[in-house]
């Protein structure tokens, strides 16, 4: 069957969010908000060249996350969705995703912003954002249709903390 | 220090490309291509709603990949880059990332296109894709500036396969 795949994050991601409650439920609702990356100083040589991008795709462990839940009523809606439907943290693989700023790279120090990540997440990769790889046009969003300005002012709660 | 994160596969990705050689870079340089994901059972459920969405995000395992390299010659260019400022494979952790299109849902199996991504490969996340979260306009995009197209006729060569 499907083998476990065992990943070793490669740096910490430091933001002044210091608990999960009360943090912007999306990136876009994080504007302004800064912090750093403290990748792995052995890793360093692999940052040539980011400067050049104004926009990071970060992956990252939800290690604050417990519990799997197959059906959530998100922070955005007041009724039930499928976890896959959703963005919310408590996912069968706790994977965070957000599309951040960057204002700049210095040695092993990424420094970014617009973010909706708690203080000491582990990183698991970083990739340059790409408009033409990661944009589609004309999309189809579901539940969230009428509900995405919600995410710029939405804060999280501890729904997803500490669950049996 | 960062203490490893075990993952389990959620499912695997059956497409039409049974070798990483000769397949599109980008979902971009596979439209139309089809294929389908065939989840967990047990996580069926997870996927209520998720017909409503016309773009997923699939975070998976580049389990083909071996070796890790720091600067690397990407496929969409000539000169070699930090890999973190690519999309290449040999990441120190090889997740892959791709947005490709919802065809439909049955029971346990999506249906999707717009794939680049080889048979087989193990599933670590479904998200639906939001414009609204996902898109920044007017990104700054390094090195890809004036490369991009070439995304959607360049297939890859073995070069990430099997790295010392």
């Amino acid at each position: 069957m499907l083998e476990p795949v065992t990943l070793r994050p490669i740096g910490t991601i430091r933001t002044p969010f210091t608990e999960t409650t009360g943090i912007p439920v999306q990136a876009v609702g994080g504007v302004r908000i800064e912090g750093t990356i403290e990748l792995d100083p052995e890793l360093a040589e692999g940052l040539a060249d980011l400067d050049g991008f104004s926009h990071l795709i970060l992956v990252y462990h939800l290690h604050q996350v417990s519990g799997v839940r197959l059906t959530v009523t998100p922070f955005l809606d007041d009724r039930p969705h499928g976890i896959f439907a959703t963005r919310s943290p408590a996912r069968p693989n706790p994977l965070g995703l957000s599309t951040v700023r960057l204002l700049g790279v210095d040695g092993a120090t990424i420094h970014i912003a617009d973010l909706d990540i708690v203080d000491g997440t582990p990183l698991l990769d970083v990739k340059p954002y790409v408009p033409a790889f990661d944009d589609r046009a004309d999309a189809r969003i579901g539940w969230f249709e009428g509900k995405v300005e919600r995410a710029r002012t939405t804060l999280a709660d501890g729904r997803f903390r500490n669950t049996p």
